[in-house]
C-alpha cells in the first residue's frame, strides 16, 4: 500500500545527502496521504544509501505502525504533532543543517534581511522557546512538535514554511517530501546569508514591508507572477 | 533567429551552477544584439538541466516578446534598463551568490581591499539606495534598474562592471553573456576575503590609489600588459 | 598476524581522506586487539592513498614494533598512552581537522550548544592543559598522552569521546578504529557550528542539562530508544 | 632544453587548480636550474586547462627570455628577485588563495596559534610592509620582490617559506616548484585556521616557543624524526 508515497518519501529523504544537508543519518522526512490517514515515515538510524522504499515505516496520524518492520525516526511525534495542526501541509522534512542550526543554537529568529528571504519565508524565521525540563522528560518528541504550534500561532504555516527549534535545529514543510526537502534547502542557503550579514553590519535591520510584501506575493498567491503560471 | 546569441546567453546561464553562484532557478544571463536591437534572455523559473537555446526569450529593448513561448525572467525589466542606459555593454547576470548578497543585504560597498580587487573593479563595488515603497510598489523590476543607473551617475559601467542592490544582491555585465558571468565568479571571489578580511582587522581601510591604478590599468585600457595581447 | 585489524586500521585511515579531516598526510588512526595486547598504527608520513594493510605498524602497548618496516606514526607514544589509561577504548583517531583545530588553538572547550552535541558528546568537550616546557621538552608525545588523561580525571571516556589538545588539535576514540574516526566527523561538524552559534550570539550558554541527558541517553545505554536496536 | 623542468612547473601550476588555490588563470608557479642559470615559469594569462610543458617560458636570472613563444607571468620580476636573493629554493608559487589573501589585505602577519602552522613555518607567517607610490608607479613587480627581501632581513627562508604581500596576497616557495605549490596548500589551511581562532579567542596568543621549537624541529633538520627518513 502506499507505493506512491513510499516512493517519494524515500526519494525526498536521499535528497537530503545530495543537498549536504546531513551527515551520517541525521535528519528525516515523511510524507501523508491526507485522505487516507496514512504518514510515511524513514525508519530510525538507518543511512541513507541504505534507504529503499519498502523500508519506510508506514503510520497512521496516531502514530500505530501499520506498515513496515523497522522502527520510525525517533521524530516522529513531532512530524505527527505538525500533521494534526498544520492542515494544509503534505510533507516534513527534520534535519541539523549546519548554518540554520547555529540560528537554532543561538536561539535568535533569523530576520528578513533581503529579497532571497523574502521569496520564500513570508517575514523572519521563527525559533521556539527553549524547552523546560517537564517538556523534555516526558514525551519529549510530542512536545517538540507542540512548542512549534504554540509558536505558530497566528503564524500560517504555507507562509511560513520552517521553524527553528531552540537549542535543536529546523523543522521545514511543503506540499509534499520533496517540497519539504526544497524549503530546508533554502532555508540553509539564507541562515548562511544572514550570518555573513551581521558579521558585516552588526546593526543591520531587516527589509521594509513593502519589499517583503512584493518579493514574496510576486512568487505565492492568485497575484504571483513568477515563473511559467501566473497567479 | 539569432541562433549564436541564445546559444550563448543559455550556456552563460548553464555556467551559475557550474561556479556555485546559484541553486535552483536563483539567477539570470541576458544578451544583447545592439546592431538588431534584441535583447536574450533565460525563460523565468526554469532549472538550468532543462535549459536549452531555444528555450530562451527573443525580446527587444523595450521588452516586446518577438520569438519564444516562455515568459522571460521576471527581472527583464532590470536587464533591460541597464541596457538603455549602459551602451557599452554586452551580457547581463543576475544571481544570489552567497558573499556579494550578504554585502548587499549589509547595505554595504565593497571596499577595495587587495589587488585581487583592483584587477577587476576599478574602486569599490557600489551599492544602490534601498528602494522606497513607491519604487517598490510599481513597477518594482524597471526602478531596479533606475536605482542602479542612479547610483553609476560619473562612474563607467565597463570600468565597474558589478553592483550591489540594496537587500537584494549583485547584477554583473560584461561585453558578453560569458564576461557577465564570468564577472559574478570574481566579485563573488573579493566579496569572500572582504568578509574575511574585516572579520580580521575591521578598521582596514582600502588600498591607495597607486595600487589601485597599477593593478587595474595593469590589465585594462591602452596601457595593459598582462596576459598574452598588450595594450 | 591480525590481518583483521590491519584492515580496519587502513580502511579507517582512509576514510579520514574522505571525510575530508585532514590533507597530505596530516593525521592518523589506530586499534588495539586488547586480548592480544597488540596495537595497530599508520606509519608516519605516509599519505593516505598509498596506505596498504600490509603497510600497517604493528606493536605492543608499550611501543615495541612486533611487525612492520616503517616507522610507526610520531603520534604512537599518545595513543599508547590512551590505550593503557581507557580501557574501554578501540581504537583512537587524530587529525587537525579544521573547525576543531579552530576551538583547539583557541584553547575553549566547545560548550554543548545543541542536541547535535548531545547526542554524541555527555557534556562540553575538554581542552587540556597548555603543556609546560618541561612536558614539551622530554617525551613529548607521551605527554601529550598524560596531559589528556590527567584532563580526564572524573570523565567516562566512552561518554565523551574526544578531546582538544590545546594548540594543536583534536584526538577521537571509540570502540573500534571506524567509530573513532566517525567521532572525529561528529566533532568537526559540531565544532563548526559552535563556532557560527558564538558569531551569532556571543552570549550564548549551553543547553540545560535536561535536554542533554535526553539526547545523550535517548542514544546510549540502557534506555537508549535511538534507531533499530533498543537499550 | 630543459624538459624535465618545463614539465614540472606545468605540472605544479595544473596543481594549483586542483588544490582549490585559484580561479581562472590567477596564479603561477615557476622552478628554477641553479647550474644552468635558468628560470622557468607559467604564460601570462592562460588558463591551467590548456597548459602544456611546451608553453611554459624560459628565462635567464635576469629574465630575458630564451625559450617560448609566450609572454611569461607579469609577475616574473618578483620571482626573479626572490631567486636571485634566496639563493636555497627551487620553486616559486603565487596565488590569491582566499585565506592567506585575507590576511595579507588586513596587512597582518598570521600568529603561530598551533601545531600545525608549527610544523611547517617555523614563526608568524610574516607580512610585507604597504608599498609606496614610488614603489608601485616603477617597477612595481620587481619593487614587489624587493619589499619581500627586506621583510626577510634575518629570517631564513627555507625556515620560513612563505610571505603575505601586504594588500595583495601569499607567495609561498621550497626545494622545486611542487614543494613550493605544497606551502601554500599548507598555508591556506593554517591562515582559515587561525581566522576561526581568533573569532572563538580575539585575545588568543601565540604558542610558546618550547613547542614551536618541537613542531618545526621534530619535522625539520638533522634531528628530525617525523616519517620514514630519520634527521
Amino acid at each position: 500500500m502506499q507505493e506512491e508515497l513510499k516512493k517519494s518519501v524515500c526519494d525526498a529523504n536521499i535528497e537530503l545527502q545530495k543537498h549536504k544537508l546531513v551527515i551520517f543519518s541525521w535528519g528525516n522526512v515523511s510524507g501523508i496521504d491526507r485522505s487516507a490517514g496514512i504518514v510515511v515515515i524513514k525508519p530510525s538510524g538507518v543511512p541513507y544509501d541504505d534507504l529503499t522504499p519498502d523500508k519506510m515505516v508506514v503510520l497512521d496520524i496516531e502514530g500505530k505502525v501499520i506498515e513496515g518492520t523497522l522502527n520510525p525516526s525517533s521524530d516522529t511525534p513531532t512530524h505527527l504533532e505538525l500533521y494534526r495542526n498544520f492542515k494544509t501541509i503534505g510533507g516534513i522534512c527534520h534535519t541539523h543543517s549546519p548554518s540554520a542550526t547555529m540560528w537554532a543554537q543561538a536561539c535568535k529568529e533569523i530576520p528578513c534581511f533581503g529579497t532571497t528571504h523574502a521569496d520564500n519565508f513570508y517575514g523572519p524565521v521563527p525559533v521556539t522557546d527553549i524547552m523546560t525540563s517537564e517538556e523534555i522528560h516526558e514525551n519529549y518528541e510530542l512536545n517538540t512538535g507542540k512548542v512549534i504550534i504554540k509558536r505558530f500561532t497566528g503564524l500560517d504555516p504555507m507562509q511560513m514554511p520552517a521553524v527553528l527549534v531552540a537549542n535543536h535545529g529546523p523543522f521545514t514543510w511543503g506540499a509534499d517530501p520533496a517540497a519539504a526537502v526544497e524549503e530546508n534547502v533554502v532555508l540553509e542557503q539564507i541562515a548562511t546569508m544572514a550570518l555573513g550579514t551581521i558579521t558585516i553590519n552588526p546593526d543591520q535591520g531587516p527589509i521594509n514591508r513593502a519589499l517583503l510584501d512584493k518579493h514574496y506575493l510576486r512568487k505565492h498567491g492568485k497575484n504571483a507572477y513568477y515563473g511559467q503560471t501566473r497567479g
